[in-house]
C-alpha cells in the first residue's frame, strides 16, 4: 500500500506521538496481503466535471484510494485538501494527487476528464485536434503507469476521443470505454418520469449512438413498470404526437447545452453517471448500461468506431452489449452517426 | 405535497400518457396522509457552497424535497436541471427552485448560505454590514414561510450572521444554529489523525469558539481510539513541543484559507460538514457537534452571543451544549472571542 | 415524541449524570416541533419473519421508531434488547416493545406477521378460521391506535388475510397491501437473472395474481435491459422450449416451499422484500412493486379481491396499478386466481 | 473469478437464451484481470449467529462473493437459497455454500461461528475440549484453502479457542482474532447512552479482557462527546455511586445471558458487530475496536494467551494496539482474566 502523504510541514513529532498512542505489536506486520491491493480510482481532470464525480466517488465509497491529477498545480493542491478536510464525516478514503501522474500507479479504473475548451471562433475539427494532442500526452503515459486498468473517457466529443484513447493506449477494446450517453439516458428517463409522474428507476429507456445533435431515441424499447409505452399507447388508443415524443428526445439533446448557458458548464449529473459506472464496473455488478463502446460489426456497422450501445459492465470492463432491437429506421440513423464520426477520424493522425 | 413542476414545454400530453400506463384506481387517493409531511430542506444561495451542501444532501438522500433559492435565475436553474438530471441514479429527491423563497414553504431546515464577497480594499466591518443588509431581506421571509424550520447559516462571518439571523426571525435560540466549527474540528481531527496514522473517526478533538483566528483548540480533551493524547504523552515521557500542537492548531486556522488561495473557494468539506448536520438535526440523531450557538450564560460569558460549543443537535434543533472541560487559559481564550464578536455587534442596527 | 425506555434497574443516576455531562441550556426544547413527528414502522409478530423484517428495516435506516409486539413478552423482550445492543453500529433508532400494542401508536407503517401454524391434519380452511380470529384481535387495535397508518399483511395466506384486515381496519383500500408476490417476483428475476448471466436488477419481470399456487408469470413483459425477451427469442429464431419457461415459473412457486423444507422457514427474502415496500412507501418513492391490492373491476374481475398486481406506492399508499398488457391466457389465469380467493372468502364470517 | 452456480434443474437453455439477449463482443473477454480478485468472505457455521453475520454483511454490501458452510446440508442449501431469493433488493454478491469447504477458497476473511452447545451436566472444560476438535477439523482446512485470509473466531469461548485457531492455523498472530468484547464494548456504550440520553456513537467506552464473567470495564477512559465521564462528576461533585457503574457493566456482562433466557440465542447484535469488524479489516478503515489479539507482553501479561484489547484493525488484520492507560486495579484484573484462560489452555491439547 501507499505512503500516505502526511502534513510535512507538522515535523516529525507524528511517529513519536504515534509511538505513544499505539503498544508495539510484537510481530511485523506486513504493509499490504500479496493479491490483494486496496481499489483505486484516478481521475485525469479536477475541473468542475472532474470534481464532481470525484466528490461522488468519495461519497459513495467506491474507492480505498482516490488519485487526482491536473495540470495546474495549485487548483490540484487546492481540490485535494479540500476534499481530505472531509475525512471525518466519512469513511477512510486516501487522496492523492498529481502533476505528473505518478499519484496514479496502479489504478484499476482511470477516468480522463480533462479537455482544451473551444477557443471563439474555433472550428470543431481544430478543437478535436488539440485534444488528439493533449491525449498523446495523457493517455501513454496514465496507461503505462496503470496497464491492467479500465479507461472511462468523459471528455469531449467522447465517441472520437475514446477512440483515440483506445489507440493510443494500446489496450483490449474491452478495457476502454466512453461515458457516452449514460448520462443522456438518464435525462431521458427523468423526463419520461416527470411526464408521467412515475419514479425514474422504473422507467426503462435509451438514448444511443453518437453522444450528441445526432444519437438515437430507442422509442420501441421504453417500458414503464414493464408496461411497453408505445405499445400501450396505441392499444388504448391514445391519441399522441409523434411530436411529443420527439419534444422529448430533443429536450434531452438541447439539456446539456441548456445547462451550460444557465450556469457555464455541466457537473452533477455527469458526476453521478461516471460514479454509476465505476461502481457496475469496480463492483462487478454486471449491470447494463448504454456508454460507447467498440461498435464495429454491429447493426451494420463496418469500420472501426466507438458509440453508445447498452453494454453490460462488470470487473472485466465491456462484457457483451445488448441485442437490443432497433426499427429499421433506428438502425439507419445509428449509421449515420457512425458515418458522421468516421468522418471526423479520417482526418485525425493518431 | 407539492405539485411536483413538470416540463411545461412538453405539453399536456403527460396526463394522457400517465392515464395510458396506469389504471384509474377506485378509490380517491389524498395528496398526503394529515400529519406526515416530506422532509424539506432548503438551501438559500446556490454559489460553490451552497451547491455542495446540496448535492452531498441529495447524494446522501437526507430529504424528500430539496428547494434551491439564488438570485441569479439563470445559475439558479441551471443547478436545478443539472441535478434533476442525475435523478436516475438516485432515489426520488423532488428538487424546487425559486427566485423569490416560494419553493421554500413548509421546510424543516432552511440552511443560508448566501453572502457578499469583499470588494478590493473593503474594510471587514463593511462587507459585515452589507450582509447584515442582505439578511434583512432573507431571513424574515425565509422564517415566514417555514416558521417551525431550523435556520443553520454557513455565511461568513457565521458566528456574527447567526446572531443577526436569530434576532431577525424571532426564533427561540434553539432552533438557529451556525455551522461554526464543526468543520475546523473536522480538518483538525484530520491532521491529528494523519499525523498517528488512524482513522479520522476514532479521533475525538473539538475546535471551539470563533470560526476564524481566535478559534480555541482544547487541547486537554483530545483522546485517539479512547487514550487522552496529553496525558498519555506525558506518561510515556514522550517529549513533544508545544510548537507542534500549536501548528496544528494554526494549519486548521489556515487552511480555509489555504484552499481559498488555491483554488479559489471552499466547497467539499463544508458541503459535507452541512451534510452531517442536517443528519443530525432531522433524523434525531442527539449527536454532539461543535457548532455556533446562543453561549450567554456559559463559561462566564455574559453577552447575547453565538460561538461554538459542542453541542447535541436533534429534531428540536440545541438540546444541549456538552460540559466539556475547558483550563483557565482555553476559558480566557474563549471570553475573548466572545468579547470580540459582541465588539462588532455593538456596530450593527438590527 | 415518546419518552425512550431507559433501563430502569440501573436507578435515578442517569438524570445527574446527564446533567453534569450537559449545561442547561437556558431556554426551553420543545419535545419535538408540531406536525413532525418521527418516522415509526410498528411489526406485529417477533417470529423468523417478523424479525428478520425488523432488522433490514433498522438496518436500512428506513425508521426513527420502530416498536415490536409480539404476544411472547420473553421472547419479545429478547429480540428488543438483541436489537438495542446494536445501538453502537447503527444510526439511533429507537426501539420499543409491548405485549398490548401500546408501542405502536401514531406508526406510519403497520406490517402484520402475525399467524397461526398449520397444525399436523388441520384442514386448510380450517387455519383461515384461525388466522382471521387472530386477526380480530390484532387489527381492530392497530387501526385504532394508529388511524392514518399503512397496513402491510405479510401473513399467509396473505392475499385472503389482506382482504380481512381491510374488512376490520375500516380503512380505505388504497392503505391495506399484502406483500403478496413482491418476493416471488424478486426469486423470478433472479432465476432469470441467473440463467442469463446478468444482474437480477436489470430483469423487468413480474409474478401476479395470488401469491401461492396459482400465481401468474407475465412472460409477455418480461425484458432485459431494455430487449424484450420473448420476441427477442421469437426474432433470434432461438429455440426455446415452453418447457424451460413454465420450470422457471414452477421453480419460483416451488422455492418457499423449498426453503421452508430444508430450513423450517424462510426469513432473509421476505425481510428484504417487505423493507423495500416499507422504503417505497414512507420514503414515497412512487416505485412500482407487485403487491396484493384491491383488485375490483379490473382485468375483469367483478368481486372484492385482493390479490398482486404492479402497484405503484408512496406516501399515499397505492398510488395507482399499472396498465400492463395480458394475454387472453393470462388474463384468464388472473380471473381464476380470483374466483379461488373469492370462494375461500365465502367461508368467513367477518 | 469464480464460475457463479446457476440452476441446473432449468436445463442448458440459459446459455442459448444468454446468446440471444447479448450480441457476441468481438473479443475476448478475460474472466478476470490479473491482481484483482472479487472480495470474498466466509462465514462457517450457518446457525443463529452465523446468518445473522451474513445476511448484515450482504446488506451493507461488504463483500463481492459469500461463501458459506455448514455441516448440516439441509440448512445449509435453505440459508443459501433464502439470501438468494433476495437479489433483486440487493447490490450483486454471488453467495455459494458448501459443506466441505471446497466453495471457501481464496477468502480474504473467514469468520468462524461453529461451535458445540453444552450439554446439560457437561463441564465447562469438557465443553471446551469438544470445540478444540471441531476446530482442529475446521481451522487446517479453511487455512489450507485460504492461506493469506484473515481468520475472525466468533464461537465460544472466543479467546480460547482464537488462541486454539492461532496455533492450528500457523497463521501469524496480526491475521487471527477473536470477536472478543467488541460487542460488549457496544452494550456497555448503549447502557450508559441510555442512561444519559445521548447517541451511543458518541459515547467512548470500552470493556477489555476476557469476553465473559471476568472482564474489565475500562471506567477511566469513558467520555461523552469529549468529555471524561468520571472526572467531570467529580468536578461537578456529582454524587454518584460507585454501585451505579458496577451495575452497568454487570449488566452487559449479563444482557448475553439475558438475552439466551429470553429467546434462546443471540443473534441480531453479534451479527453487527461481526460485519463492523470486517468492513474495518477488508476496507483497510484503520479503526480502533476492542477485539480479542495475541497480548503477551502487554500489561504485565508474559504468557500466550488472546484476549481482548482496544487493536487498530486494518487490510493487514491488527495494525496496533492502543496504548490506553490502565489504573492499577484495572490492570490486575487484565492480568487476571489472562491467567484464568491460560489455566484453561493449559488442559488442551494442540
Amino acid at each position: 500500500m501507499e505512503k500516505r502523504p502526511s502534513c510535512s510541514s507538522l515535523g516529525p513529532g507524528g511517529l513519536d506521538m504515534g509511538r505513544a498512542v499505539f503498544k508495539a505489536v510484537h510481530h511485523s506486520v506486513p504493509p499490504s496481503l500479496s493479491g490483494r491491493r486496496p481499489t483505486k480510482i484516478s481521475v485525469v481532470g479536477a475541473g468542475h466535471v472532474g470534481m464532481a464525480i470525484a466528490q461522488t466517488i468519495l461519497t459513495q465509497d467506491l474507492a480505498d484510494v482516490l488519485a487526482l491529477v491536473d495540470a495546474n498545480p495549485d487548483k490540484l493542491r487546492g481540490e485535494m485538501l479540500d476534499l481530505q478536510h472531509a475525512a471525518a464525516f466519512l469513511p477512510r478514503t486516501t487522496i492523492l494527487s498529481s502533476v505528473d501522474f505518478s499519484s496514479t500507479t496502479g489504478s484499476d479504473l482511470c477516468i480522463v476528464t480533462a479537455g482544451a475548451r473551444q477557443i471563439p471562433g474555433e472550428s470543431r475539427l481544430n478543437l478535436i485536434h488539440r485534444n488528439v494532442e493533449l491525449f498523446q500526452k495523457i493517455i501513454p503515459t496514465v496507461a503505462a503507469k496503470s496497464p491492467e486498468c479500465i479507461l472511462m473517457i468523459v471528455s469531449n466529443p467522447v465517441d472520437v476521443l475514446t477512440f483515440v484513447a483506445w489507440k493510443l493506449s494500446g489496450f483490449p477494446p474491452n478495457r476502454v470505454i466512453g461515458s457516452g450517453t449514460n448520462l443522456d439516458s438518464s435525462r431521458f428517463r427523468f423526463l419520461i418520469a416527470d411526464h408521467l409522474q412515475v419514479n425514474a428507476q422504473d422507467v426503462q429507456a435509451y438514448i444511443i449512438g453518437e453522444h450528441g445533435d445526432s444519437s438515437v431515441a430507442l422509442w420501441s424499447s421504453i417500458s414503464v413498470g414493464g408496461v411497453a409505452l408505445l405499445s400501450c399507447l396505441e392499444k388504448e388508443e391514445i391519441n399522441y404526437e409523434k411530436e411529443t415524443l420527439e419534444k422529448i428526445h430533443k429536450a434531452v439533446v438541447d439539456s446539456a447545452y441548456e445547462v451550460i448557458d444557465l450556469k457555464g458548464y455541466t457537473s452533477w449529473a455527469i458526476g453521478y453517471s461516471a460514479a454509476s459506472l465505476a461502481r457496475a464496473l469496480l463492483r462487478d455488478q454486471r449491470r447494463i448500461h448504454p456508454v460507447s463502446v467498440m461498435a464495429k460489426g454491429m447493426y451494420g456497422i463496418s469500420g472501426e468506431v466507438f458509440l453508445s450501445l447498452p453494454a453490460q459492465l462488470g470487473r472485466g470492463g465491456v462484457l457483451g452489449v445488448t441485442n437490443v432491437h432497433l426499427t429499421e429506421e433506428e438502425a439507419q440513423r445509428l449509421r449515420g452517426s457512425a458515418e458522421t464520426i468516421l468522418e471526423v477520424q479520417s482526418h485525425l493522425e493518431i
